[in-house]
């Protein structure tokens, strides 16, 4: 266990929106959020997953609902804490640590806060390596893990439990109903897991990797290098495409932010058209009108100058951009995991495809 | 303690019926269903509430939704029991008894039929001694008890828990969604009561008076003589009306039927006109345009000569009909009651009016 220093929290920001494949939502307000908490004294935890003993409980916790409604109510740390102690109070259980459900985007900062309130460490793993749109396209998932209890709560005073559902399918039916009637935004605390459960099934060191993350673009940024083609060459990605927003199209349907991007081709490009589709995360990239890579490889959108990453909520018609290529966790490389997370699981009628070299081989570790 | 014996139960449903002030659901199914059971062996026990000790828990349940699905759907006695079990299993309770929210209606056997799948045994009493249109207008929450944690369970295997709410209204509008994305049918298990909080505020012994009114009218059947003169005597109420619907409207708005009827005065009503206006339940009557009964007194509409009530979602053109007013609990008479349960709780402009005597020193006990 060691802490997380006051100047890790802008790489961290960075490299989880970064990881965010578009999706999850800026980190931006949780990152100034818990500057101000730092400025005033906390100082948050990070805890080796594998020194976990196998019966310790962690909570699992995530801000769910619509990105949008997200950036207009700043995050709160009390508010990130409170289905956690309301899964204390009546399930009468005590929890080791702390760790997010999605290291992607907002989300990678959400155990921080939470942290920061009920002094638990936080565990330097995810349950995605990214951000997904939806809550069973998790590692834990893939390894038939029950998803529940579900506990939501508002920011006024109000909580949802879900401890029982007829599947994965009617949980998200209900939590969204439930969720949509809260305002579109609620912090949640899922299933707890176990250490055993981290420590077999969990996304590994993903926070010191999207702290990493950050450091390396940060890093190229000062010394006036180009940070995408440091970011890619560090995470053993790959630079899909250069280019310029030529078209975009986003509509808001059953809770989803789904829309296609044009790209016109720039430098090596130039004369080519890149296409990505997104559902609240980039889906897939068609290159000339075929198919090059799919979920549940992380697609990015980076701009070109500064490589930050650029939302799918945020993208604008002339805007310069880098799309990159970073490996996913093996496990959604598996057929479980490609059948939760793969093309097909967003309803297209193809296979997942990359353009990684050997994405299963890659596999980083501190 | 004694046992409801098998010619006490349909006694029940025709009592629980009028009780219900033309809502609540037809009981006729959760008799079906009971009378199945009692034929199979099961036999219920109906405990006096002044026995329960002052720190015994007793689960409150209730069906709630849209009555028209639930005529669709024949009440099922497992169904009925699974927000007990799973209040049981979730909050580490054991339960002394069960009791119903209210005696009116279907929901006036409920409690029945999750005796006989529990073994519990049902307490005499409830906390409407009618049926009301929304799970605020309860003794207990008159008395400024907590509503929470509600359970809600549907046919399938989905369960929701609100254990905290902002509010009443806010629990009411998260629960509705929720219901609503269930199917708009849901088995509850309410906040668990105390035995002390049953005798404190409990409307007592309503078990044994819906079995009361249910006999006279069966009784006076038997004998040729009027149901309808037989009730108003027996149950120190009144007959309002006499006549022949002419008019009915009704609309199913925000999960509500809400509507009018009309009635053209027959025998020494001749000539006059009652106008009925309800919220799933009767609320207000008007004779020749003037109010003369509002809610909280249980108004009834039934058919003259059976002495069966007819529900709000039955009332028919041309139906031959006695109106009836019925006395309501004295706790819905005092201030803070006709806040909860006044026409003025409906959205009327106008105050609580009686036809009645002096409804406050009107007490049944056994």
């Amino acid at each position: 266990m060691r802490c997380i220093e006051r100047d890790e929290l802008e790489p961290l920001a960075t490299g989880a929106w970064i990881l965010g494949a578009g999706g999850g939502g800026n980190p931006y307000l949780a990152y100034l959020n818990l500057r101000t908490l730092y400025e005033a004294g906390t100082q948050v935890s990070l805890l080796d997953p594998m020194a976990l003993a196998d019966d310790d409980r962690v909570a699992i916790v995530a801000s769910v609902g619509a990105p949008l409604v997200g950036r207009e109510r700043l995050s709160d740390p009390r508010f990130a804490a409170k289905p956690l102690l309301a899964m204390q109070a009546w399930f009468k259980c005590e929890f080791r640590a702390v760790m997010s459900v999605e290291i992607g985007g907002t989300n990678g900062l959400q155990p921080l806060m939470v942290a920061a309130v009920t002094g638990l460490p936080v565990v330097d793993a995810d349950a995605m390596g990214r951000a997904f749109p939806e809550g069973q396209m998790t590692s834990f998932a893939v390894a038939d893990l029950p998803m529940l209890p579900l506990v939501m709560s508002d920011i006024r005073d109000n909580e949802v439990i879900i401890p029982r559902a007829a599947s994965p399918k009617w949980m998200e039916r209900i939590a969204r109903k439930a969720l949509t009637e809260m305002g579109s935004v609620a912090a949640t605390c899922k299933a707890p897991r176990s250490g055993r459960e981290i420590k077999a099934h969990g996304v590994l060191y993903s926070t010191t990797k999207a702290i990493r993350i950050g450091r390396t673009v940060h890093e190229a940024r000062r010394r006036h290098e180009d940070p995408v083609a440091a970011l890619v060459e560090a995470e053993a990605g790959a630079l899909l495409f250069k280019g310029k927003i030529q078209d975009i199209s986003r509509r808001a349907t059953e809770g989803f932010l789904r829309g296609r991007a044009r790209i016109a081709g720039l430098d090596g490009d130039r004369g080519a058209v890149l296409e990505l589709e997104f559902q609240n995360e980039f889906a897939a990239a068609w290159r000339d009108g075929e198919v090059i890579v799919t979920t549940p490889d992380i697609i990015c959108v980076m701009d070109s100058i500064s490589g930050e990453a650029i939302g799918t909520e945020m993208i604008r018609y002339g805007q310069r951009v880098s799309v990159i290529v970073l490996p996913t966790p093996d496990i959604f490389l598996t057929p479980k995991g490609l059948e939760a997370t793969g093309p097909r699981a967003f309803g297209y009628d193809f296979d997942y495809k990359t353009v990684l070299a050997s994405p299963v081989s890659v596999r980083h570790h501190v």
